[in-house]
C-alpha cells in the first residue's frame, strides 16, 4: 500500500505522540515536528507508510535519545493480555467452531496498537470486544473475512510462518498458534518478531515474555519498522519467508507493506485507521481475514 | 493563546481537510502537505495559532484556486440553524432565565465549525444538545460558566461589540442578541464578521442570510483569519473594537487570538479540542464563558 495524503498528517501525529511518550518537553516537541516538517519533502510517497513511520520514530529516538520508549507500555500490554490467557482458552476450547474463535480473538488483539489508540481506548476496546457473546465479525463484514480459503490454506500447509505485530497482542496470537497445533500437532509454525524497537512492536524479549518461544520457533525480521520491509530484512528471515507455504501476517503494518506481494498471505487484522479502511474498502473498525484471491485491492 | 505542538499537527490536517473540500485531487493534496512543510519551520510558535491557519487556508487556496470552498457549506449550515429558529425562541421565551439560555443556546451553535468536525458530527451533536431537556452546563463546569459577571457587564456596557465566529452558528447569536435587545432595548451592538473567506466562518453575506443586519450594525474585522488578529483589523473595527464596554467572543479562534487582551471580553465557546481544552484546564466538550477576572490562564 503507497503511502495516502493521510499517512502524511497521521506521520506528524504520530511523532507527537511518540515524543511525548519519550517524556520530550514542549520546546523538543516542537524541533522534532520542525525536523520531520523539513524531511517530508524528500520521502517518496510511492513507499509503504512503515517505511515513513520507521524514520519518524528514529528521528524521534534521536532526538530523545530514548531506544525504547514504549518498553514500559509493551510490558504493560503483555501483562494486560495475559491477564485473559485462561478466560480466553476457555472460550476457545468451548467454542463450537474453536479455530474460528481463535482467529477472531487474535484480531481483537490487534487493538493493542500503541501507533493508533491510547492506554485507556485499547483497554476498553479489548474488553468490550470480548464480553460481547455475538460473533466478533458481523454478518455485512464476512466479505472481508474468507475464513473458508484460510482453514483450507491451512491444512495444507506444512511451514508456517506468522508475522507477529504488538506487544500482549501477541499473547492472543499464542492461543491461535496453540489451536492451530492442537489441530495439526505436524505443522511448523516460525513465529517473526521486529527486529529493534519500534513503537509498541512486539521484540524477542517480548514473544519471551508471553510464551512463544514455548509454542513456535521465534526469529526476528531484522528490521525495526512498524511492518515488514522484505527488502531490509535479514537472510534468516528472508528464508523463512520464502519456505513458508502459509504466512499468516498480522495488523496492518505488516499489511501495509506486504498487500502487493504475490504469496500466500493471510492478512488478520483490524482496520484501525480511515486510510487503510479506505484503500480496502470497509468500514473504520472491520475484522480482516483477507488474502490476495480473496480481494482485488491488494 | 501561543501555538502548541499540538497545533502543528492539525495544521496539516486543516490542509488536508480543506484541500479535500476545495476537490483537489490526490496529487494535489499531496503539494499541499509538502509545501506546508516546507513554510512551517519559517512559521514563529509565539504567534497564535489562527496566524498560522490563516496562512495554512491561503496556502490551500492559492494552489486549488477556489477562493470560497467552504461556500456551499457555509449556506447549507445557515439553512440548518435557521431551521431550529422557531423552536429555539420559543425556548427561550419559555425558560425561567431566557438570558442563560440563550447564551447557552448560542453556545451549541459553536459547534457548527468545520474546522473541526465534519457535517453529519455537526448536525447530530447540534441536535442532540438541543434535544436534551436539561441545562447544556453541568454543574461541574460552573467554574468556567462566569454567567453572573456577564449579566452584570452586560447591565452596565452601552456599547456592545459581538464576534461572530461561523456561518450558521450566527442564527444562534442572533436568538442571544435578540434577547439582549429584548431586556435591554437601548443597548447599541455591533456584530462583527471576518474580513474574507476563511473556513466556515461568516461574512457580511452569511450576516445578512441569518438576518443578523435587522438586529445589529454589522461590520467586518478586515481580515481573513479564523480569529481576531488585531494589529490587521480594519480602522472601522479597531475604533468599534475600542469603543466597547463588553466584547462578546464567540469561538475558540477569537479565544485563541484575544485570550491576551486586557479589555471586558467575555468568551463564549465549547472547548473543542484537546489543545485549547488542555489550555483552560477543562475537558474536551466543555462549554466555556469565561472572562479575565474569573480566569488566571487567560
Amino acid at each position: 500500500m503507497r503511502t495516502y495524503p493521510g499517512c502524511i498528517v497521521c506521520f506528524f501525529r504520530q511523532a507527537l505522540e511518540a515524543a511525548k511518550i519519550s517524556g520530550a518537553d514542549e520546546k523538543t516537541q516542537n524541533r522534532i515536528l520542525i525536523e520531520l516538517s523539513q524531511k517530508l519533502p524528500d520521502f517518496s510517497l510511492n513507499s509503504s507508510p512503515p517505511e515513513m513511520g520507521r524514520l519518524v520514530y528514529r528521528l524521534v529516538t534521536d532526538i530523545t535519545r530514548r531506544k525504547d520508549p514504549y518498553l514500559e507500555i509493551k510490558q504493560k500490554s503483555n501483562k494486560f493480555a495475559f491477564s485473559m490467557y485462561n478466560e480466553l482458552k476457555k472460550r476457545i476450547a468451548s467454542s463450537p467452531n474453536p479455530l474460528i474463535e481463535a482467529v477472531e480473538i487474535s484480531i481483537v488483539g490487534n487493538i493493542i496498537d500503541y501507533g493508533i489508540y491510547n492506554s485507556n481506548d485499547i483497554t476498553e476496546n479489548v474488553r468490550e470486544l470480548l464480553i460481547k457473546e455475538e460473533r466478533a465479525v458481523k454478518e455485512e463484514e464476512e466479505e472481508f473475512f474468507n475464513y473458508p480459503a484460510f482453514e483450507s490454506a491451512l491444512k495444507q500447509a506444512e511451514n508456517i510462518l506468522y508475522l507477529g505485530d504488538n506487544a500482549g497482542e501477541i499473547v492472543f496470537d499464542r492461543l491461535l498458534i496453540e489451536e492451530i497445533k492442537r489441530l495439526y500437532p505436524d505443522k511448523k509454525i516460525t513465529f517473526a518478531v521486529k527486529g529493534g524497537a519500534i513503537i509498541n512492536d512486539a521484540l524477542v524479549a517480548d514473544a519471551e515474555e508471553c510464551g512463544i518461544t514455548g509454542v513456535a520457533r521465534v526469529i526476528t525480521n531484522g528490521v525495526d519498522a512498524p511492518g515488514t520491509l522484505l527488502s531490509l530484512c535479514s537472510p534468516e528471515f528472508s528464508e523463512a519467508y520464502n519456505q513458508a507455504q502459509l504466512i499468516i501476517s498480522k495488523g496492518q503494518g505488516n499489511f501495509e507493506t506486504l498487500s502487493s506481494e504475490e504469496k500466500p498471505i493471510f492478512f488478520l487484522l483490524m482496520a484501525k485507521c480511515p486510510v487503510v479502511a479506505a484503500h480496502i474498502g470497509c468500514e473504520t473498525g472491520t475484522f480482516l481475514l483477507l488474502n490476495i484471491s480473496s480481494t482485488d485491492f491488494l
